[in-house]
């Protein structure tokens, strides 16, 4: 049994607070400032506005102005913002944060330098946290899980990677239940990136239904799934890739890291969708401004910073112009507006 | 251009007579014993009665009793019976095959001795040619591929294998259009390997959509795909396992012939079906003598001879009791009836 304090109520955050709950766990759930009418409405009937459920009953819920109440006696700090909001995430615990606690990161993406040197978002919470980022544990879960059916209790397996092997255990054991399967790792670096990356490339899984509605084949007998594996296979070749190109462990790439999570990923959700517009023939500044005005679209993101990088990290000679011929391709739709027409030739090393 | 005999008159078979007809190849279509309807329909007015389409114009359709006559100029066999076929399309070609011929063959499946020992199809073919079999060059198409999809001019990546480089070059060039992508290889192993395996592993794709089924949540805003990707990555990480066993390169299981293969063949077909009925609670021995009687289930079928293969690789000290949970699990369903209560804790090398 442990205290745990998440900051962020967010879908995720929340549906890991059901296998924590279930556990015995002592939970406080801070509502970032964004969060205020999730916080209202779960102080007023237990109900997350967004998750569409109820949490659990000892999970207690704060409005950001009672976080360090809600913080200072914990044993674990989970940092559950999305990825627009590390920087401030790595600021407030900065402030919130004592030695010998434990941060549980849950965010997926990257950032990069201005040279294109990219970083995992620990690395990122970390580099704002000051002296206090070496006394404190550092750990992260990745993995396919959709929240929703976390919180619903349905089978899902993941990864908790730590920099210690005994934090990720420790963690591990407070949130395994018997719908609730973890592993543990101490590749950081392979675990992030594969998280990253398959956000990436779940965007195109949106590209051949939207291509079929455009031809008006979408309930045709024949619809476009050897077009959708071609793009996940290369999709899970770039992933491998880029872990490798960041130092993680390529092994992460063929499991629950890797192409399981690409696999969830891509079975749905907003950047799917907004790659069927895409797919559809819309630009995607029309995408953007018009057709998901406002919504958060974290694997869009992780496309403009990985596809910037690699642009710089090819002017300076890291990589070779051949290499992560999809994460340039997409970067072109989302940041050029260029239109659909991705580059099958150049991609599995090139067609020879 | 060239001429091409193809061997069955399958939907596989079949499609892949669009792009080599449309680059100006000479083809002829020969049935086996079983598909004289399909060769009536296309004699008479063209359409493959399965596939539901026209085939070429060019493509010149043969009842078995003129095979001889249809494969005797050829410069390829495609050897396109399913793999309930392959010893007996064997038998056949050491009749009607001459030396100097490229033996082209898509069947998906792998056989096994005795002692567990597997072999993959192109090597169950040549066994029954005798000497001719290396008087013959030899090479398969495997990657993600729907047959209607690929008929119907839809993107389709694959990887032609060969022993020769050179071979796997020729026919690509052969086979190649702006919709049919080829790449070659000649890790002749890794790649059959993979395509069976992944045709084992699509069999759980049906699990969480029979489960929600059994439950009355099919339609529920949080379905099952936590579920169904741990599956995949497991199926990810025991295809590689498999491949490295039997000698082929790991580097295979990531790209068109691994989970790319494995995606597409997971989003539907009769195996995903059967698999679906095993997630609703019927016993297998239901779904094959009732449910699903006279359907062909390759993917079953592979279940069985590698499932069985795995056991006595085992009892021999080849491989670890640990080796293969997902492959067991399959196995004992489809050969000992047993319920759909699969040993997540063993998967991902053990939980722990």
């Amino acid at each position: 049994m442990a205290k745990i304090a998440v900051l962020g109520a967010g879908i995720m955050a929340t549906a890991l607070t059901f296998p924590a709950a279930d556990n015995g766990n002592v939970i406080n759930l801070i509502g970032t400032h964004l969060d205020d009418e999730i916080i209202d409405s779960i102080k007023a009937d237990g109900t997350h506005p967004v998750l569409g459920l109820k949490v659990p009953e000892t999970v207690k819920a704060f409005y950001f102005t009672e976080a360090a109440e809600a913080v200072k006696d914990a044993d674990i700090i989970m940092s559950g913002v999305n990825s627009f909001g590390v920087e401030w995430a790595g600021e407030q615990l900065a402030k919130l944060a004592r030695p010998g606690q434990i941060i549980l990161s849950i965010t997926k993406g990257m950032r990069a330098d201005e040279d294109g040197t990219l970083h995992i978002l620990p690395d990122v919470l970390k580099a704002k946290m000051g002296p206090l980022a070496d006394q404190v544990d550092w750990a992260a879960i990745v993995g396919p899980s959709i929240a929703g059916e976390l919180a619903v209790h349905h089978l899902t397996c993941v990864t908790f990677c730590a920099e210690k092997q005994e934090i990720a255990e420790k963690l591990a054991a407070l949130y395994r239940t018997d719908y609730y399967h973890v592993w543990t790792s101490t590749d950081f670096i392979g675990n992030e990136v594969g998280s990253c990356m398959k956000n990436i490339f779940a965007f195109g899984g949106g590209f051949a239904p939207g291509m079929l509605k455009k031809m008006g084949k979408e309930n045709d007998k024949y619809v476009m799934y050897n077009y959708a594996a071609a793009l996940f296979g290369e999709g899970a070749r770039e992933l491998k890739q880029m872990v490798v190109l960041m130092g993680g462990d390529p092994l992460v790439t063929e499991n629950l890291g890797g192409v399981g999570d690409m696999f969830v990923t891509t079975m749905g959700g907003r950047n799917v969708r907004a790659g069927t517009y895409v797919g559809e023939g819309v630009p995607f500044s029309e995408i953007r401004n018009v057709k998901m005005k406002g919504v958060t679209l974290e694997g869009v993101a992780a496309i403009g910073v990985v596809g910037e990088a690699v642009e710089k990290l090819t002017d300076r000679g890291v990589i070779s112009a051949d290499d992560f011929p999809l994460v340039r391709a997409l970067y072109r739709i989302v940041a050029h507006d260029a239109p659909l027409d991705l580059p099958w030739s150049t991609f599995f090393g090139g067609e020879r």
